[in-house]
C-alpha cells in the first residue's frame, strides 16, 4: 500500500519534471521570444508545485513509513528510496525563505557575472561571488558534511561518493602525465596544418551527415530527434524520447559533427534504461561524471580514432568536396586531434581539456576546504594556468570570469568533466577484454556492439548503481587515471612523432 | 483583494493550459513515438491538476464573492468572471464520476468509429452513437437548456448566443444560391483545366513560398513560427506565441500554401489580442464561428482572390517554373477556384464547403431538438447530399462516416465552419467601406491595413465582447448571410461566364 502510494506520489513529481524539460527544450529549440516572458510565469507555476510535493510532509511520511520496512524493499524500491530521501532532505533541510533569498541573489548573480565578463571587471562580480559562496557554506551546514569535508558535501551531490581525497591522488597523477606531453608537442617542430578545418562546409550537409553518423553511432530516431541551438545539449524527456541538439558553423564543421557525436554518447545512455525504471527518477545518467564518460567514449574514443575516420572519410568528402576532397586522411586526423595550450576551456582539446578542470577543482576545494578567498582568484587563477598550460590570461574575461557555474552557486560539477575522461579510458581498457576487435569494428562502421556493451555495462542501471559500484563491476577497481595517462601518452607520442 | 486573488487564480489555471498546449505542439510536430506513452501520462497529471482547480470549491467561493460585488467591478473583470462562471458551471454540473464514464465512452468510440470507417460499417459505430447523444442529452438537462432548446444549449458553447432559429434562416437562404449556383455550373461546358495544381512542387520551395506568404500576410515571426504536421493547425501558446503548423503535399501545392495562408488568419487574431487581457482566458479568439471568419477571410477574400496573385504569381512562379512557367494567370485562377460537388468535407472547394456543413447541421438538431434517431443517419445523410449537392455516396465510409466529431460529442460545432464564412463575407462588405481600394493593396502586396482593420474591429478584444456583439459594432447588424451569397454570385458567375 505504502509502496504503490509513494511510487504513484514519485511517478507525479517526474511528470511535472517532463512538462518542464518539454518547454525548457523547446525555449531552447526556436520558441518565438515574444512569449518566454509568459512561459516563464509557466514555469514558476510548475516549478512551484513541484516544489511544494518535493518538500510536502507527505511525501516525509511515506519516506519514513518506508525506511522502517526496509527489509521487505525490493531492490529497486529500496534505492528508490533512498534517492528520493537525498532530493527531499536537499530541498528540505534549507529554510524555505533562505533558499527563496539565494535563487533572487543566483539571478542577479548571473546577470551581474554577465556584465562582468563583457566589461572585463572581476571586482563588479566579486561582491556576488562571495556572497554566492557563504550562502553555500550556510547550505553545507545545513546539509552535513559528507565523507569528512564541506567540499566532499558538494562533489557528493554532482558524483555521489567522490572525495577530494580521491581527486587530489588521480588528478595529481594524471597531470604529471599531461603536462608533460604537452610541453613536448609545444617544443616539437611537427604541427599540423589546421587549415582544413576552418572551410565553408553548408548547413544542410552538416544535418544530413550528422544524421547519418547518429544512425551509424545505433541513436534510435524512435525515442530522439536533432535539433539546432546555441549551445548542443541532449535531454531526457523520458525513456523514450531523448533529444539531441547539435550546432551547425558553417566555417568550423567540428562543432556540429563532435557535437553531435558527443550528445550521442549522452542520449544513448538514456535510450538504454532497464524500461522496468521507467516513469522513475532512477530512469537517469547516475552521475555528471559517468554521464560525462558515455559522450566522451564516443567523441573521443570512436569520434576522434582513426579507425573511425577510415570509414568514414569519404563520406565526409562526399559532403564537403571542396574542403576534403584533396586532404589524405592522415593529414584530416592530425588537425582533428591538434593540441594546443589555450586559454578558454570549452574550445580546449582532448589533451589539454581535463588541465581546465583541474585548476577549477583546486580552486573550488580550496575556497571551501581551505582559506583561499574569492577575492584572490584571478591572481591563484592566472599562476596555475601559466604553470599547467604554460600561458597566462591578459584579462579576466579570458581568465576567472569564463564560465558562469560559479554565478549559479554551482561549485561542485567542474570535477565530472575530467572524470568522464577518466572513466571513458577504464571503459575503453575493460572494453578491449570482451571486444579485441575493437578497431576493426569502427573500420567497418559496425558500432553497434560497442552501445551494447556500454548498454550490459553501464546504461542498464540508470541510476540504480552508484558510480563506483559500477566501476568496480565492470572493470574490477575503483578511479583510476593510468589508463587515460596510457591512452593519451600512446595517442600523443604517435600522432607527433614525440 | 478577492479580485487580485481571483485573477492569480485564473492565471494559474491557463499555465497549466499552456504547458498541456506546448506538450500538445510537440506531439504534433516530430515528438518521437517511443515517448508518447509516457508523454500521455504527463498529460493525464497536469489534467487533473487543471481539472480540480477548475472545479474547486475556492473557485466556486471566490466567483459567489465577485458575483455579489458586479457593480464594483471594472468590465474586464466583469467578463472575466462570467467566462469563468460558464466554464465552472459545465464543469461542476456534470457528477464527476459521469464525467468520467463519458470519456471512457468518448475513447473507445473514437476507436470503434475509426473501425467503422475502415470497414464501411456503420452498424458497428451506431451504439457507441447511440450511447454518445444519450450522454449529451443528459449532459444538457444539467447545464440547463439555453435559448430555448436542447441544440441551442450546445451551439452556445462554440457560439455564444447562437440558436437553431437564426440558423435556419440564414442557412436557408443561403443554401438557395449555392444550390441553384453549383447546379448552372455543372451545366456548364466551361471548365477549368486543373492539371496545373497536381504537378511536383518541392517542399523545400514551397516552405519556402509560404514564409514569403506569412511575411507579406503580417504574420510575426517573432510571436510565432511555422512548423510541419499531419494535418494543418494553429496553437495560441500565449499571446507572444501562436504557431503555424502546415502540411507538404509535394503532389498538390494547395494543401501546403491555403493551409498556411488559413492558419495565418487563426494565428493574427491571437497576435493581435489588446495585452492587457495578457494571461487571461479572455485572450483567445471569443468564439469557433469568429476564429474561423479570420482564417477564411485571408484563405478566401485575400489567398484566392486574383488581385493576390496579380502580385504573387511571378513568386509561385520562380518556386515551381516547370509547374507553373507555361500556364497563364488567368487559367491559374481558375484552376485554383474550380468547383466540383465531391462526398468529402474536408476536400470541398469555397462554394459547396456550405452544403456539407448543413447538412451536418439539420441532422444535429433534428437529432437533438426534433425525433431523428441515430440509426436513420445514413439513409438521411445520402438524401440529402443528393438534394443539395446532388451526388450521392456510395458507402456510409465516404458519407456519414467521414468525420470524427461525432464520436467525440462534438454536437453544435459544426456550423462554426459555415458561419466563419458567413462572417467573413461581413467583414468584407464593412471593411470595403473603410479600405475602397482592397484590390489594390493585395495587387500591391501591401496587405497591413488589412489585418489592421480586423485587429481594430475583432483581434483586439479577444473574448471580451461575444461574436454578435462584434458584428454589431463594425457591421451595424446581426447575422446576414446576403453578403457571401452575393459575393459567391459574383464571383462564379463571372469566373465560369453563367
Amino acid at each position: 500500500m505504502a509502496v504503490q502510494r509513494f511510487i504513484d506520489y514519485v511517478k507525479k513529481m517526474e511528470h511535472y519534471e517532463e512538462a518542464l524539460s518539454v518547454i525548457y527544450w523547446d525555449m531552447r529549440t526556436g520558441a518565438p521570444k515574444k512569449g518566454l516572458a509568459q512561459r516563464s510565469e509557466v514555469i514558476g507555476t510548475l516549478s512551484a508545485s513541484l516544489f511544494d510535493m518535493q518538500t510536502s510532509e507527505e511525501l516525509g511520511e511515506l519516506l519514513t513509513v518506508l525506511e522502517a520496512q526496509k527489509e521487505e524493499l525490493d531492490y529497486v524500491t529500496l534505492r528508490l528510496v533512498e534517492e528520493v530521501r537525498k532530493n527531499y532532505d536537499n530541498n528540505k533541510k534549507i529554510p524555505a525563505h533562505e533558499y527563496k533569498e539565494f535563487v533572487i541573489l543566483q539571478s542577479k548573480a548571473e546577470a551581474v557575472w554577465e556584465e562582468a565578463k563583457a566589461e572585463n571587471n572581476f571586482a563588479l562580480f566579486l561582491p556576488y561571488l562571495e556572497e554566492i559562496i557563504a550562502w553555500q557554506k550556510k547550505f553545507i551546514g545545513y546539509w552535513g558534511m559528507k565523507n569528512g569535508s564541506p567540499y566532499n558535501t558538494l562533489l557528493d551531490q554532482y558524483e555521489p561518493e567522490m572525495t577530494t581525497e580521491i581527486l587530489d591522488r588521480v588528478f595529481g597523477e594524471l597531470r604529471t602525465t599531461i603536462v608533460s606531453l604537452v610541453q613536448k608537442i609545444a617544443a616539437s617542430s611537427n604541427k599540423p596544418d589546421t587549415s582544413v578545418l576552418f572551410k565553408h562546409f553548408p548547413r544542410e550537409e552538416q544535418r544530413a551527415l550528422s544524421l547519418e553518423i547518429l544512425a551509424q553511432l545505433g541513436y534510435d530516431f524512435d525515442a530522439g530527434r536533432l535539433d539546432e541551438s546555441v549551445h548542443p545539449f541532449m535531454i531526457g524527456l523520458n525513456h523514450g524520447d531523448n533529444r539531441i541538439t547539435t550546432k551547425y558553423d558553417e566555417a568550423d564543421f567540428r562543432s556540429a559533427i563532435f557535437g553531435t557525436i558527443h550528445e550521442c554518447g549522452h542520449a544513448m545512455y538514456e535510450q538504454n534504461i532497464d524500461a522496468k525504471l521507467d516513469g522513475l527518477p532512477l530512469a537517469q545518467g547516475t552521475s555528471m561524471g559517468i554521464h560525462e564518460s558515455q559522450s566522451l567514449f564516443y567523441e573521443n574514443f570512436v569520434g576522434r580514432n582513426e579507425k573511425f575516420w577510415e570509414h568514414n572519410y569519404e563520406r565526409l568528402q562526399k559532403y564537403s568536396p571542396a574542403q576534403f576532397g584533396e586532404v589524405a586522411l592522415a593529414d584530416f586526423l592530425r588537425a582533428i586531434n591538434m593540441v594546443e595550450p589555450s586559454l578558454i576551456r570549452i574550445e580546449a582539446d582532448e589533451l589539454t581539456y581535463a588541465l581546465h578542470i583541474m585548476i577549477r577543482y583546486e580552486i573550488e576545494r580550496d575556497l571551501f576546504n581551505g582559506d583561499l578567498q574569492a577575492k584572490d582568484l584571478p591572481q591563484i587563477w592566472n599562476a596555475k594556468y601559466e604553470e599547467y598550460l604554460g600561458i597566462r590570461p591578459e584579462t579576466d574575461a579570458q581568465g576567472v570570469l569564463q564560465d558562469m557555474h560559479w554565478s549559479g552557486g554551482m561549485f561542485g560539477y567542474f570535477p565530472s568533466y575530467a572524470l568522464g575522461l577518466i572513466y571513458a579510458a577504464q571503459w575503453k581498457h575493460a572494453m578491449d577484454k570482451d571486444i579485441p576487435n575493437f578497431d576493426d569494428l569502427l573500420a567497418n562502421g559496425e558500432l553497434l556492439p560497442i552501445r551494447e556493451w556500454l548498454s550490459d555495462k553501464v546504461h542498464q542501471y540508470g541510476a540504480l548503481k552508484k558510480p563506483f559500484e559500477l566501476l568496480q563491476a565492470a572493470t574490477g577497481e575503483g578511479l583510476n587515471g593510468h589508463y587515460l595517462a596510457n591512452y593519451l601518452q600512446d595517442k600523443y607520442t604517435k600522432l607527433y612523432q614525440l
